[in-house]
């Protein structure tokens, strides 16, 4: 049993910028050596996301649309940036992957992406750690 | 320290279809021989979810019709399915439970439950996964 | 590698109180002698969750009006919590969260707190699960 990590590191471009981390993350849980265990995403901030979900343009499209519904963007008591914290709690900022002969074992419309919701382009970093044997 | 993983395989009957797996996932965590550690629940799928919460027919009718107002049927770039892919982002396509003495650490009213939410019915995977001592 | 284990016990003062458990939590990953791995923070119960956020008192102010607005009080067939259940739904009961050098690897902004979702005040337990080296 070991545990391995890195840190992701990039540039998003603004709200709601979706950044597809797939690859990286597979790649991440290939240098761990890890053939079967726990692979944890996870976004050391209060105002991204991390989605496990089919990245197609529309598809997210429709993302942006329902977290303006369900969480507009004004009328907050919290300055500047309630929204994108409201809509982090929502999406979740953590999610937890099985690995299984040193690959995700992830579905074939399944993809990871950070989600910026914070209010501006920002440079992010994401903890992947992978527990197992 | 071990891991140990089964798939449970299953149908569903259609969208919100809710399929209460809980004695599957605890058999799966004792068959393991793991006393103590974390059992992840996973669905390798876009298109559904997993809730850890109480098993009652009025509540889950509740639960189908907050999902339905939250995320409307229609309305959405993404063909046909962009409600499923919405919803499962919002529940969660994974959940994470401590196990101790080799039981699931559950409270009283917690049963773990796939939630269908897919516009059909679908043959279904969800990979458990467990490790620990 | 190893397991370890607290649980935490606490009061909450009614619906919608939030507790903040980040020194607890951290106070138990260091008792763990656990240096590099995963910390699970898991509720035992249907209508409590655990967020992962900035601990402002405007910000909870705008996460309780949110709540109520995507999931209102009343109109329901679950008796008298079917809200505290939906609510505990959509921000998830549980957060896995990376540990290195024992610590949380948590972001500035980034607290643990527990929200008392049900309709009265409670004594509550969250399960504290450090896996690792």
């Amino acid at each position: 049993m070991k545990v391995y990590e890195q840190v992701l590191e990039f540039e998003t471009s603004g709200e709601l910028d979706i950044v597809d981390i797939t690859d990286e993350v597979e790649s991440i849980v290939a240098s761990s050596g890890i053939k079967d265990g726990i692979c944890l995403v996870f976004v050391p901030g209060a105002t991204g996301a991390i989605i496990v979900n089919e990245n197609d343009y529309h598809l997210l499209e429709d993302l942006k649309r329902i977290l303006a519904k369900l969480v507009p963007n004004t009328g907050y008591a919290h300055p500047v940036n309630a929204r994108s914290h409201l809509r982090a709690m929502l999406l979740g900022n953590n999610q937890a992957l099985p690995v299984k002969n040193g690959r995700l074992q992830l579905g074939t419309w399944q993809q990871i992406m950070f989600v910026e919701l914070d209010t501006h382009a920002r440079h992010r970093k994401v903890i992947v750690k992978v527990v197992g044997d």
